[in-house]
C-alpha cells in the first residue's frame, strides 16, 4: 500500500510498505478522508511540538475515516463493509485515568501521528475495532473524518459548561475555532462571539456559529461579559483579554497541546473563582460528534476548502497558507491531477 | 381595577379591587397577558392540588407579563415603561435554601396562584423588582407571559442533564410536555420522543421539537433506549414505562407536584444506577428563557390557540377541553366580545 | 485444590478441582480469606436472587484477599509475592459504560459469586492482575477481604454527596450499614443516624460510627432532617420512612440489587426535589478503601466476629443467624477444629 | 463604645462612638473575640490590598464572635442572649450571583473590614440576623470568632473536591494553611503534605493535620503527586511547584485575593487538564464550620497563641512577627495589663 511519510523536517514522500493485518481486537480500515490538522502541519515545519519530537520516519494524519475491509479475530466479520470514523487512540484500558473515564489522559495512550505512533496518511490503517465508529450514509467520508476535531469542539463545550442560554467568547476562527463556535451553538449558547485579528476568517465564524465576531484589534475584547471562554488561537494576548471577558465564576478553556508559559491574570481568576482548564485531546466523544452531523445541528462538509490525493501531502500541509483555507483534506483514492 | 376570583368550586367571578401600591422593593405591572395553566384548571375545578387547599378567595394565574407602571423607594424609576416577565414567586432570601443557590425550596415562600397567596389574572399585579424580568421588543405580550412554562421545562431539562447529543423521552404532549420537547432541542438533544396516547397531541409534539412520536397503547414504550426520560403527563403507567426506558446511569425527572403516590421499578433504579427526581418549580431560569426565545430556539407564540378577556377567564379554563387547544391566555385588555 | 462448592439449595460440598492458570492478564492468588455476604447466604438459601438464578454448581464468595503466586505473560514477575485484596468484577473495558468510568454498570460484566462465575471460596482463584489491588502490611488479611464490602459503602456515600458536616441516615445495622456508617464518618459527616428494630445491631452501630442510634418501633423517623438517607435495610417500611426525613434537594441512596417494587412517597420527592438513585457494586473505589483502613479512619478488623475453614462454609453461610454476629470470614488454611 | 480605628498606615488609635442601633433585619453583638488575619495586618502596614485602599478611618477585624444584645423590628426577641458567631459579609440577596448560591460573589458585597465598610474590631458591632450563627455551648468564644478563617479552609476543600481517601498538597503553614489542612482532614483526604520554609512553622503543621511536611528548599515539592493542591502562601515559586504535583485531572485552588500576576505552567494545566480556580471568601460555609468544630474535628482553640485587649490592637497585629504565633486574638474586655 501506498504510504506518505514524513522523513525530516520538511521532507514528505510517498513510500510503499506491506498492508498490515489486524491484532485480534482490531479492524483494517481503508481510507477514504484524512483531515490536515495544524499539528501535523507543525510537525511538518517544525519536526515537533513542545516535547513530541520527531525522531524517525512518521506517517501523519489523525482525522480519518474510512471502510474496514478486514477484522481481527475476536471482532465480529459483520463489521466488514462498515463505513467507519476513526477515533486515533489506543488508550490502556486498565490504567486508573482510563477506569475513571478520562482515557485521554491516560499515561500509556499510543495516540495517531504523535510520535512514534504513524497516523492515517495512508491507503489503509489499523484502530482498535471500539475505536472505529461506524457513521450513517448521511455522513460524508469527509464529515466522517472531521468527527475529530469535531470532537475537540465538543470536548471543549463541555469543560466550558456550555448549556442552553450561555454566553461564550471564542478566540481564534482557525478550524478549532469554527468547529467549536458551532457546537457552542449546538449546546444551546445564544451569544457565541469569536475573536480573530484576521477579516476573512472573523468571516468564516459568521458563517460557522459565530453570533457576533470581534476584530481585538479594533475593539476591547474586555469589554464584553460571558459565560465561557474557548481560547483556540494560542495567542497569551488573546487568553489574557479572554479571561477579563469572563463573569465569575465562569469558565476558562485552553484548547491544545500548550505552548510556552505565560503571566495569567491571577488575581481576576482569585477573585472571581473562575474555573480554568485546558483540553487534551477528548474522551467519549464520538457518539455525541456523530449525532451533531447527523442530525445537521454541525456542518463539517463545509468546512472543507481543498482536496488532495496522497501525493499531494506536502501541498495539503502548506493548504492552511492559502487564502480563505479552512481545513484541507487528503483523499487517498485522488490523484495529484485530479486534486479538487 | 378589576380583578378574576375564585370564589368557590367552579365559581369564578369578576371584582373590582384599589390598585395596590408597591412596596419598597416592588413593581406594579400592569398586567398584558397571562397564561391558563393546569393547575389553574385544577384549583377551580377540585378546590385544592394535593395539600394544597382553597379555602378562601383566590386570583388565579402565574405566567404573566405586563408593563411597569410605578415602582417601590428602592427600585429605580427607569424602569417604568419597561415589559416585563413576572417570576411569579417571592422567596426568603435569607433562607438556607435560597442562599444555597434552590429559592424554590425556599420553606417561606410565597407563590402566585398558589393558597392564600393571589395570582395575576388582575388588571395590575405587585411583584419584587428583581422578579420582574425585562424582556427586549422581539419578544411577543404572550410569549413572555409563557416564559414561566417555558422555565418548567428548562428546570426539567437540566435535572435531566440533557446536553448536545442527549436521547430523551418525554411522557405527555401537554403544553408541559411540548415547551420540554423545544427545551429539550435547545439543549442539543438530537432524539427527542413524546409519547401521548391522543393522536392530535402527538400530531402537536411532531411540531414542537419531537423528532419521533410514540402511542404507548400501540407501541412498547420500554423498547426504547434513551440518555433520560422526563415524565410530564403524571401518569404512573407512563412513569414506569419511561424508567425502564433509561439506560444505566441515565436520569429520571418527574415534573409537577405529584399526586398520588404508586409504585416504582425500585430494582431498574438499583441496577441500573439511574438518577430520579423532580422539578418544583424552578431557580435562575428566566435569564436562559429569555434568551431562548429571544434567539428563536423555542417557539411560544404558536402555542397559543385561544384568547379571552378577563372576563373570560372561566372559558380560558374550560378552554383545555376544546380539541386543538394547547395554551389559552387571557389578555385583560380584550373584552368577551372579541375574544379570539 | 479445594473448592466450595454450591450444588443445590441448602447443599454445600467441598470439591477437588485443578488450581486454574492465569491468562495474559491474570494473576493466580492464594487465598487467604473470604468474607460472607448476605447474597451468598441468599443464594444458599433460595438458590437466586432476583433474575439471577443458580442453576449449576456455583462457588460463592466475592470479598477476597490472599497473596499472588503465579501471573499471565503480560504480568510483571515483580507481582508474585504481593499481598492484595480482589476487586471480583471483570467488565468489558471497551463498553461504553466502561468508557465513561462506570464499569460497574458494564453490561458484560462478569462478578464473582454471581451465577455463572464462580467466586473466591477456594484455596486458589484468578483475577485479572489490575483488580487484584496490592495492600500494605498494616492491613491484615481479613480487613483485605472487606476492602470488597467497604467499597459499597464508599459508593454510596459518594452517591449520596456526603462531605464535611453531612448529617445520614442510615436504615439497617447489618454488616453494610455499619460499614457505611464508618465510611460516612471518614467522608466527614458529623451526624450519623442509624436505625434498626434490633437492639444488639444498634449497639454495633454505636461502635461503628453511628453518633445516635434510633429504634423505628419506638421512636418517628420521620422527625430527624437529614442531608442524605442511605437505605442498607431492604425494608419498604424504613426507605418511606427514611425518604420523608431527607431535607429538601437531599439524597435518597438504595444499597444492594434490588427486591420487589414498592410504592414510594412520589410527592415527597417531587415538592423536595430529592435525588434518589440506588447503589450497584461499585467502580475505582479500592485505592479509597485501602487509603481509609490504612489511615485508621475504618475499622474491618472489628468486624469480624467468626472464622471458618474451607470445611466450615455452611456454618459461615449460617453464622448471620448467630447472636452478636456481624461478619464471618472464611481462612481457606483454617480446619473445622481450629475455627474461631 | 470603644473602637480600634485605623487612622492611616501603622495609626491605630482607640475612639469613643455610640453603640449602633440595629436596622430592621439585623442584629447588636457584643463582641466577645475577634481574630486578627493577616489582611488585618497588611490594611495596617500597606494601607491597602490590591485595588481595596484604605483612604479614611477604618475600623479592622472579619473574624468575630459575641451575643446578641439587642434585634431589629423583624427579628426575634428570643435571639437575645445567643452567643453567635458573625459571618461578616452582607451581599445583595437579589444579585444574579447570590440568587444562584454564590454571594460571596456578589458584585454589591458589603464586607467587613474592607474599605469602606467597618470591621469587628469595637465593643459592639452590627449584622443581619441571619449571618449571625447560632453557636453551641461547647464552642468557645475564640473557636467561634475563628469559624471565619475555618470557612476559607472549607471553601477551599470543596473546590479542591476532597474526599475520602484524598491526597492534597498545601503551600504555606500560615494560618490558613493549618485551619486547611485539618480541614482537609475533615472532609476525609489521607495524605496532608505540608510545605512550608519555615521549620516552626512546619512543626505547627504536623500538629494541625499535616501526615508529611516538606522544606521547599530542601526536597523537590515536584517529585511529589497529589490529587489537589492548594496554595495558602501566595508565593509564585510554591504555586508553580505545586501545579507540577498535581495529578491529570487533578485541582489547583488558590486562596486569597491575589496579588501580582506570574507565569503558569500553562502547558502541564491544558496536558494534564487540571481544574484551576481560586477561593474569595465563602459562601454558605457556617453551618459546616459550626459542625467540624463542635464534633471535634477541628480544632481552633489550639490555634490561638496570643490575646490582647481593645487597647492593645497595635501588638495583635504585630503578634505574627513573634517566633511560634499562629493566631492573635483581640478581647474587647480584656485591658493592656491582663494580655495573655
Amino acid at each position: 500500500m501506498q504510504v506518505s511519510v514524513l522523513t525530516g523536517v520538511q521532507h514528505i514522500r510517498l513510500a510503499e510498505r506491506p498492508v498490515p493485518t489486524p491484532a485480534h481486537d482490531e479492524v483494517l480500515v481503508q481510507v477514504t478522508a484524512v483531515g490536515v490538522c495544524g499539528s501535523d502541519a507543525h510537525y511538518y515545519r517544525e519536526g515537533r511540538i513542545g516535547d513530541y519530537v520527531v525522531d524517525g520516519p512518521l506517517v501523519l494524519g489523525h482525522e480519518a475515516a474510512g471502510v474496514i475491509v478486514a477484522v481481527g479475530t475476536e471482532v465480529s466479520d459483520t463489521r466488514i463493509g462498515q463505513r467507519v470514523s476513526i477515533e486515533p487512540q489506543r488508550p490502556d484500558p486498565t490504567s486508573a485515568q482510563s477506569r475513571a473515564g478520562r482515557y485521554n489522559l491516560c499515561p500509556a495512550m499510543e495516540f495517531f501521528a504523535t510520535p512514534p505512533i504513524d497516523g492515517a496518511l495512508a491507503e489503509y490503517v489499523l484502530i482498535q475495532s471500539t475505536f472505529a465508529h461506524d457513521v450513517p450514509d448521511d455522513i460524508s467520508d469527509e464529515a466522517a473524518a472531521l468527527l475529530e476535531p469535531l470532537s475537540v469542539g465538543i470536548a471543549s463545550a463541555q469543560k466550558a459548561r456550555i448549556s442552553a442560554g450561555s454566553s461564550v467568547l471564542i478566540a481564534g476562527a482557525g478550524p478549532v475555532g469554527l468547529v467549536t463556535a458551532q457546537v457552542a451553538r449546538a449546546f444551546g449558547a445564544t451569544e457565541v462571539i469569536v475573536t480573530d485579528i484576521d477579516a476573512s476568517r472573523r468571516a468564516n465564524a459568521e458563517k460557522f456559529g459565530a453570533t457576533r465576531v470581534i476584530d481585538p484589534a479594533a475593539e476591547d475584547v474586555r469589554a464584553v461579559t460571558v459565560d465561557a471562554f474557548i481560547d483556540a488561537s494560542g495567542a497569551a494576548r488573546a487568553v489574557i483579554d479572554g479571561i477579563h471577558a469572563v463573569r465569575p465564576a465562569g469558565t476558562v478553556v485552553l484548547v491544545g497541546m500548550g505552548g510556552s508559559d505565560y503571566p495569567l491574570p491571577i488575581s481576576v481568576i482569585q477573585n472571581r473563582e473562575l474555573l480554568l482548564t485546558g483540553v487534551f485531546r477528548y474522551a467519549n466523544t464520538w457518539p455525541i460528534a456523530r449525532a451533531l452531523v447527523a442530525s445537521g445541528m454541525v456542518d463539517l462538509d463545509a468546512m472543507v476548502t481543498a482536496r488532495f490525493g496522497l501525493d499531494g501531502v506536502e501541498d495539503a500541509l502548506n493548504a492552511d497558507r492559502q487564502p480563505g483555507s479552512i481545513k484541507a483534506v487528503v483523499i487517498p483514492g485522488l490523484s495529484k491531477e485530479t486534486n479538487a
